[in-house]
């Protein structure tokens, strides 16, 4: 049983965080050995998500330990709003994830929560992407820009804005159970992966079965 | 000023809602002049949508009038689950949903709240779409069914599931306030749109300008 968090935090983009979730949800229903939770500090406080949105996590980041972590960003391109930079500041979060990646883990971003994995010092010289809005600045900090909707580089997996977070949770789900199932969850949501996924490496930590 | 509702109820499913949420709120950002809310009776009492989470409205249904509501599906294929179903049975969502038609105003529909829609009286012989699990009890109901990912019937247009309300959203935009914001919302969310977008009647009440 993998155990999936998304962490969820004051600013992040709903669908950068929802969009995977509900993959991941659906991918239960067709059998994938997984949980997925949204993760915050508390699940009593609602956390208000970039565009408004008032949510609520479905466990603590205490309920691990947690096998993969998908982060979501938020407000990068808007700095006097709280979102990633804000969670780069406080630096619980880039710990969790240096935490989760040093204990084996494999680490997956969507949109500029790319940033955040960076802050945590595990993408430099790793092959990535982001939002538009965060490349320049992902590259700057040492990662190697992939322009790809998905970047598979072994143990971290980053995709690039928003809605790609959906293609990123359905190449999750393909690779770490069975394609099948990946298939089935996307025609249940009835989506249309776009873009390249780009994969490199032959020796997976994670192999595709 | 066009005020959107998307209603939520417990059962709703994420993506169904939070999708055109974000697409209309991100619409703002470019210039759109319009306002978009999560209706609930309460926003103080959270809902608890398909998947699990857990979220609040923005606004209460008494808080509009609404020019246009938004309505998503969810657990229609889950008869067991609250959802669609036990809304329809309440009757409170179909009554709005007849109200804002009567007075003039759009009514949009994602995955299948569109049977809600049909619940609501407004769907028969229209032109219309819906999630893939209830096509054949739409067109049971009087519907007539349209194979596309969104279906413009004037003042009614009804998207196929989950993902295709964000390119339902997307199309609202740029039929009610300018194909140009449309396009920037897109791009920021990093979404390709696909399938087809079935545009009938050329007599429209709310014309692409």
């Amino acid at each position: 049983m993998l155990k999936i968090g998304i962490p969820l935090f004051d600013g992040v983009d709903e669908l950068d965080a929802i969009g995977p979730f509900e993959v991941f949800q659906n991918g239960i229903r067709f059998g994938a050995a997984l949980s997925c939770d949204l993760l915050a500090a508390s699940t009593r406080e609602p956390i208000t998500a970039s565009h408004g949105l008032k949510m609520f996590a479905t466990a603590t980041t205490n309920d691990g330990p947690w096998g993969c972590l998908v982060v979501p960003g938020g407000n990068w391109a808007r700095p006097d709003s709280v979102g990633v930079r804000t969670q780069i500041q406080a630096g619980a979060l880039p710990q969790m994830i240096a935490s989760v990646h040093q204990g084996g883990g494999l680490i997956a971003s969507v949109c500029t929560g790319a940033m955040l994995l960076s802050a945590a010092g595990i993408l430099k010289g790793r092959r990535a992407t982001t939002h538009q809005v965060a490349k320049i600045a992902m590259v700057q900090e040492g990662a190697q820009l992939i322009d790809a909707r998905v970047v598979d580089d072994g143990e971290i997996i980053t995709a690039g804005g928003v809605t790609s977070g959906i293609d990123l949770a359905l190449y999750l789900l393909a690779r770490l159970f069975d394609p099948q199932i990946a298939k089935s969850v996307q025609q249940l949501m009835e989506y249309n992966p776009s873009g390249e996924v780009w994969r490199g490496g032959e020796n997976l930590p994670w192999g595709q079965r």
